[in-house]
């Protein structure tokens, strides 16, 4: 597998989520993630206008979530603040899986609440379940993974970074029960190590608050491609 | 300070919030609040409508969270949260606020967020804020508590529960700085013990999944009012 210094970047949500996080600590964020042109900013709803007027004309696209962290709101809530998202400028939207309906066996609400925003949004909106792994038994994974591919979402994504984060065992369960989706490797990835840990295990995507620091240590360990970009420049 | 059994039942908001919660497990806090007779229900907005319809008729009243438990959301998708709430029948709302506006300095913004849903909910509402003291500084406390009080609402509250939860010298900083409003105690709230200390120190409400053991540690601590109880009956 060749993992380029662009393509790296390129699957990196540089996110900030943190409830604590004021307008400064977003407006560092943006300069990153320009300067380093990752894919998107993973960013919350109530900095989501913000940071579209931001971005624009940057390349780097628009990520918020959904119900996020808890995944404890209802589905019409859901499907409202999906909405009010796509129409502030969000290119791709993450939402928390209510955990209590895929643990008490009501499948036919968890697949309602991820098929009633896939089917109401424009079809070039990304959207990612988040299935928080740490939470759910092997079984449930496998449920929740099916659920989503049949709900006709992009991305299964494991973590919200609030418990344990991703886990290669995790990444590969999931890229094995489905495929066809995308895998979003999140919470607790920190370095370059791990990022490829979790890229070797079928994550085609990464959602990291380190990611000047996963790409400044990719950097460090193949100086040549840092070279030959540096030529091409 | 005299605190009857019934008085004890009647300030507490007996909860369930956590994600993991099935439709089982939230029948079982009906039973329990309604043979308890509980002041409210603490639950996820996902459950509201059916805990509503349960209720009715019980005299228990019906509470609900909104952005719960980041408070990371838009303003605009609390309020529409507050409106389906009301809507669906909650009798109390408890909303946490946005942190990064407070830490950042945007007061016009902490306000706003709690002000746009006090204006335009039935007056009938109870609405509570949510502080997550032990994410803030003694200073930030006190101006949350003025906020929460030009912004209208009825009562302060402590804590979601996800982190460290109510402590005395917070609810005694919150009482002292806004006497006029209730204050509610919340998180890590097992004992009766517990329970005591925060009511001692100003609290008026008592948000707690252990309710029954509160009530159950206040009977075999006083049991002539229970006799006196079993008497009435």
């Amino acid at each position: 597998m060749e993992i380029t210094k662009d393509y790296l970047a390129s699957i990196i949500d540089h996110t900030l989520l943190k409830p604590n996080a004021t307008a400064k600590d977003v407006d560092h964020l943006l300069e990153e993630a320009v300067m380093y042109h990752f894919g998107t900013v993973c960013i919350r709803p109530c900095d989501l206008r913000y940071v579209h007027h931001n971005l624009e004309g940057t390349g780097v696209k628009t990520c918020t979530v959904l119900g996020f962290p808890w995944g404890i709101q209802s589905i019409e809530n859901k499907v409202k603040e999906a909405y009010a998202a796509v129409r502030d400028g969000a290119d791709e939207l993450d939402i928390v899986i209510n955990r209590g309906y895929l643990k008490g066996g009501r499948h036919d609400l968890s697949k309602k609440e991820l098929n009633d925003i896939v089917i109401r949004v424009n079809e070039n909106i990304v959207i990612k379940a988040i299935l928080e792994t740490c939470e759910l038994t092997e079984e449930e994974i496998k449920t929740a993974c099916k659920i989503a591919e049949e709900s006709g979402v992009d991305y299964v994504k494991t973590s919200t970074g609030l418990y344990e984060g991703a886990t290669v065992k995790a990444v590969k369960l999931m890229h094995k029960t489905v495929p066809n989706l995308g895998v979003k490797a999140s919470g607790g990835i920190k370095d370059w190590e791990t990022a490829y840990k979790m890229i070797k295990a079928g994550a085609t995507r990464i959602g990291t608050s380190s990611s000047v620091k996963i790409l400044s240590e990719y950097m460090k360990k193949f100086p040549s491609e840092q070279a030959e970009e540096h030529k091409v420049d």
